[in-house]
């Protein structure tokens, strides 16, 4: 009953992100470039980052037109830093979300041309004209997605990512790398979720312990389905991490020692929503099984 | 006597945003990350836009903290987008204020990543904590820089060049392009700059008419240096658009034309100060003779 619900929830939601990225994404931006930036970003992606926004904004009962712009702007800085990553200075990767990577279909100057103003686009869709979303929380959604996506969140990851290429990282450096890279992203997206409610203190606290457990695991499970998955089923070319020399928590743990990792991280989440006391967690804690749970 | 107390004031703005954008973009930052953006955007470059965020929100007695975050936010903008543009699948330009381009320096794949935090960071100093910038300013300011560097602004401008390369353009198509590539950013430094203070409606069309003018006088302006200068006096590649085969104002208009109308845009922003009745626009109105007066 339960997962049915939740099954259902998440259909719907995953319409809803989907109508609303297509009504913000612009069709007629100039010289092709909207056009590559739809492409970029819709029909596409597991969408976690914005089920947790969703999710969060449900937990604490939030503005739901300021979630859904968070849930769509949050997607958008991921989306725009995987055009970005796949191109040829960066992973060099031709396959994303089984279709040809932006750059592969428009061109290297377009596809970075098209995540810059996807960037921009995010901080545009979380400050509207009009009050269906206070003037202060457009204000605090835009702290925590900057923060989050910048030096010391996402573009730190891939700085020490890159980096790392072809040395041996200690499993310390491993999860540094992985809290910026993906880590932060999505704690930001369960906290940008709760920032549209009123959580108490000891509830905000609780929510980031969620996101942080959260975030790790994800990661911990992407490296796990690089080497057990297919391409097919990853939509992502596999093996890449191996081919591009790259350490993970398989090359540094073992599979075995991965797997139980993924597992006491999804432990650590649950037990954080536990602890938060609020009544309308579920699909929260549905979301760190499906995190874990996942084959692609 | 005033043009005296203008190169004052210029100094010690440009002395102070320095300061400012030296303690604001990180020196430790992982993996070399923090010290690529800092090449990338202190100690260079003509601070244009820092001036005319400080300048504008002198003549409306506005929020000198926020109007510093402003100044330090649009230039972490314009630097990124300089970057960005200098890599081998745009302008592939080696040269940049008088040093190597960020990605000859630090490789494309730093380059590139240094550019997505800097437009992050733009957005993390507009957000601070604590209560100096009101939650409400702190959205708009976002707001506006984020419409202006994105589809619709700068990113939307450089697509249309992009596109541009080799094709006769029209004076009305050439003029689009700048308006977003150039111009929304110089605009939007204005407006930002009106935004910490609280003009009329009237003030604010008339900063804006003045800000649209500046905007298109600065590009006929570039266009006319990089056909008249040498690149040791401006720091950057001379005759590039020529040799990129790049519609400017002097290939659509001819170098007289171009001047005359370099020289109409400047009355057009004067005239909407003079409009606007502010009584300290000498700065503003100082910077729009220094735009189009300038030999780099």
């Amino acid at each position: 009953m339960k997962r049915a619900d939740f099954e259902h929830w998440v259909r719907s939601e995953l319409d809803a992100v989907e109508s609303a990225l297509e009504s913000w994404v612009p069709a007629d931006s100039p010289a092709g470039l909207g056009v590559a930036m739809r492409y970029g970003v819709l029909d596409g992606g597991k969408r976690v980052r914005p089920l947790l926004v969703l999710a969060a904004c449900e937990a604490v009962n939030g503005n739901r037109e300021a979630a859904m712009r968070a849930a769509c702007a949050v997607e958008l800085i991921h989306a725009y830093s995987l055009i970005h990553d796949d191109m040829p200075c960066m992973d060099n990767d031709v396959l994303r979300r089984g279709k040809p990577t932006v750059h592969v279909q428009f061109g290297e100057a377009q596809a970075m041309l098209a995540g810059d103003a996807m960037q921009a686009l995010a901080f545009e869709v979380l400050t509207p004209d009009g009050d269906a979303v206070p003037a202060a929380l457009q204000a605090r959604l835009c702290s925590l997605l900057a923060r989050s996506a910048g030096h010391a969140g996402m573009a730190g990851g891939q700085a020490i990512d890159l980096a790392s290429i072809g040395k041996p990282l200690d499993e310390h450096t491993l999860r540094d790398m992985h809290h910026r890279k993906t880590g932060a992203l999505l704690q930001a997206s369960v906290l940008m979720g709760a920032a549209t409610g009123i959580p108490t203190a000891g509830q905000w606290d609780a929510l980031s312990a969620y996101g942080d457990a959260l975030g790790l695991a994800f990661q911990v499970v992407d490296d796990i389905l690089d080497v057990t998955q297919a391409s097919e089923t990853l939509g992502k070319t596999a093996g890449k991490d191996q081919d591009n020399n790259k350490p993970t928590y398989v090359t540094v743990l073992g599979l075995g020692a991965a797997r139980r990792h993924a597992a006491e991280l999804r432990d650590k989440a649950q037990a954080a929503l536990a602890r938060s006391g609020l009544a309308n967690a579920a699909w929260l804690s549905l979301l760190a099984d499906k995190v874990v749970d996942r084959d692609n």
